[in-house]
């Protein structure tokens, strides 16, 4: 009962329902749509306005840009939450974890999203702010493999439970938007296990 | 003797002289100054064109887009080499390289090539290839590192020498093109020993 009326409170918190609230969800779920479809450079106001079955005057009024588009629909990804892997190791946490953000980036569809993300946050400080938002989320939510891995013995206390899963995402992320190099569970996995090898050390 | 010889070889293969070499020169010295003064979304071509005392039509006519310039002016730069690090060890070699990275995006000035960089990669197909070109001759010229310490009995022998230099890199990159998170000497070091824990530990 207590467990049903918490989902109920956080249906409540994340769907206060209305008009406003279910023309925000079609905007940004076609948001999403939009992005998959087209990536960055072909999103416009208008297809998502269409694709939503909305007046695109809404969306202009409401968002502006598509760079607000993206970042609101940022900001509710973000609210909708993401659960760390928990596979009963930190190896196999971080290589699950690697593994996820390789098989987004070599999806062409849904590489599409992270893709736009970054690309909206160098033209844009309201997206730019939104990604980090997300991203500070992100790193709290996966904190919890350093620490899980700290209470069974398996690494020494970590000063900043969140450095591990960023520098196992970080080579990877390194060779889809810096070098261009490809990406295959191979590099995940070697990224996983370096990450380890410097946590046992103490170094993070 | 020789050394002249080679330097005046070196010269003549990468400044073949004549007036398209030195409209090729001054334009692609435009495209640098104009980043660092307007950013990759201040760019056109007319500017650079201002700027480096050329036609504009000339300037459309050879590289047709702000995005092909960034690409031509990467290209340059590669030519132009860049030598790793030499500071009799490992660690202060990529503690070295790291801040090298570091002290680049934390200059406002400075940070703005490499981020034109990555917008113009994300939009352009041309820029992009020319990125990829850039890092794969920066990761050949960074191998070295992970090879004298090799050498010198500090590291097992290590399969890929560049990834010992990527993942050094990759924890800043990541901080300023996907976390938006600050960078300082401190991030630095730290992703400095942790690939380097990762090498001893035989991983790359």
């Amino acid at each position: 009962m207590i467990l049903l009326l918490k989902q109920l409170e956080l249906q409540l918190s994340t769907r206060p329902g209305g008009r406003s609230a279910r023309v925000r969800d079609a905007v940004l779920e076609a948001v999403h749509v939009e992005l998959v479809h087209r990536g960055y450079l072909g999103m416009t106001v208008e297809n998502v306005a269409d694709r939503a079955g909305v007046h695109k005057t809404t969306v202009y009024r409401r968002w502006g840009t598509v760079d607000v588009l993206i970042a609101d629909a940022l900001d509710r990804g973000r609210d909708a939450g993401w659960t760390a892997p928990d596979t009963g190791s930190a190896e196999g946490d971080l290589i699950a974890l690697a593994r996820e953000v390789v098989d987004t980036f070599t999806d062409p569809g849904r590489s599409r999203v992270p893709i736009a993300l970054v690309a909206a946050a160098l033209q844009s400080g309201r997206a730019r702010q939104a990604k980090r938002d997300y991203y500070t989320a992100r790193h709290e939510a996966a904190g919890v493999i350093a620490e899980r891995a700290v209470e069974r013995g398996e690494l020494p206390p970590q000063a900043d439970p969140a450095e591990l899963a960023r520098q196992t995402c970080a080579p990877l992320f390194y060779r889809v938007f810096v070098s261009g190099e490809p990406l295959d569970h191979a590099t995940a996995d070697r990224a996983a296990r370096a990450a380890l090898a410097a946590a046992r050390a103490g170094l993070f």
